[in-house]
């Protein structure tokens, strides 16, 4: 069983610790366009060789764990080289734009498109981490439009690395997961920049800092090199969401401005709500 | 030792909880309005005792651990009652109009005003831990106010439960911690809100949100009977940070609305820096 993983950094390597360990007869073939990477993966043993494009047509999985621009530039050229019974699937954080431009291609067949709903605000290859994915979301888009036999070898993988599936529609895929990933980001993001200006003096100032902070900055260590690829592909969605986040801000301050500190406490009661739809979440 | 603890939920119950296990002959009695706590709390065994405001003449130490705005109505009382060789200090997130209304009090130099930055999202004598403060910082206001027999007293007591102190006056406290915590709170809070308000259908969505949604939101638990006196208390300097982070929030979405993602690569890349922030941070 040969693995092709393109792109050896947090999601890709964690890929192929994880199917190395669930199938002896795995071998990873590393592909990177960042040299440097490549060469750390296969130190640190995430991958068994190193590969080229070219070498896709020995492949019996693809996964293809970049930007998610860079995947749709990449696709059609991997679906032109691998065999027909060749599994690729990709894991990036927008479905729509993937699938509209594989829509057509003659081993359309061959392509799953998925999400595995798991990350950490790293990256990497030294990031990849076994486990990633156990007890996670997987979203699998329009999977009727995969050949039967790939589905169930995706499943196999998806279901040996411990992920939980959830079938969706592209369209409906990239408007949810603007509100419940991409606009966290966001606000992780502007919240840090917000405070890095204001705070010039840092040492002394994040010294005051707390666990809180931390965690709702967390997301601001992200790599923009993913991220703004992301925010371009789901534009509409994502503007749509951060309007929406701003008019509440908006509408927080004007309860402040005119000391309604009564509906301030109804706002966040009714959102302390949220305590039981976390529980689900680790 | 009478240690009295006035509020024992999170904060004041986790000092109980330290204090106990650091001073052999501490005693502890427990102070709450609310009697359910109280008796949870005696359950529990974070306090020794119950006892009201009156047994108060008989305390060594003070520790005032309730909604900032609650701590400014009973402040005075509490320095009536107590003897001339008793500490009082309190815990909140503001201090400006705490020290304010304690500056003319003839038993001036019986209060320390302190800030321990630690918590969690919980609250409720449950919700009590030990080892809270340990490696966390704490903010200690207009020290040269406080007796220095006392000051020793706090500081031997902060010392023992491992925290680092910083001196700070009142005004830059409330200014910087506007920033460093308010504000995370209510981008938290706003955050939750606006996935809640557009997912009705929650258990479906939630299913595909991750472990940095989680964090992100962390502080949308918080308790609003805590954080709505803290916003009133801090209002101005709530409400500066809040329109930076609109400002920023609406800036970000005008370069994604002119599709400058170059401009959103730049943004996120410095606000990447955080990184190094955080570091110290646990």
């Amino acid at each position: 069983m040969n693995v092709f993983i393109i792109g050896t950094g947090l999601i890709g390597g964690s890929f192929a610790i994880d199917i190395k360990a669930a199938f002896n007869e795995a071998l990873i073939y590393g592909i990177d366009q960042n040299e440097e990477n490549l060469n750390k993966a296969l130190a640190l043993g995430v991958i068994d060789n190193k590969a080229s494009l070219k070498g896709l047509k020995d492949a019996t999985i693809v996964i293809i764990a970049i930007p998610v621009d860079a995947t749709v530039t990449i696709i059609s050229e991997v679906l032109d080289v691998v065999s027909d019974d060749c599994l690729v699937f990709d894991v990036g954080s927008t479905k729509q734009k993937l699938c509209e431009v594989v829509s057509n291609h003659h081993k359309r067949r061959n392509y799953l498109a998925a999400h595995p709903i798991a990350g950490t605000e790293f990256s990497g290859p030294e990031a990849a981490v076994a486990n990633l994915y156990r007890g996670k979301t997987n979203i699998v888009c329009e999977v009727e439009k995969t050949a039967f036999k790939l589905q169930e070898k995706g499943m196999e993988i998806f279901s040996r690395l411990g992920m939980r599936i959830r079938y969706m529609d592209p369209v409906s895929h990239d408007k949810h997961i603007a509100y419940v990933s991409h606009l966290s980001h966001i606000s992780s993001f502007m919240l840090g920049k917000t405070v890095i200006e204001k705070e010039k003096n840092e040492r002394d100032i994040f010294d005051m800092a707390g666990s809180g902070f931390a965690s709702t900055v967390r997301l601001a260590k992200s790599s923009p090199a993913m991220w703004a690829p992301i925010f371009k592909h789901n534009k509409e969605n994502v503007i749509e969401t951060l309007q929406e986040y701003i008019t509440n801000l908006t509408q927080f301050k004007e309860l402040m401005e005119k000391d309604d500190f009564d509906e301030i406490y109804k706002e966040m009661e009714s959102t302390n709500h949220i305590k039981s739809i976390l529980k689900g979440i680790n």
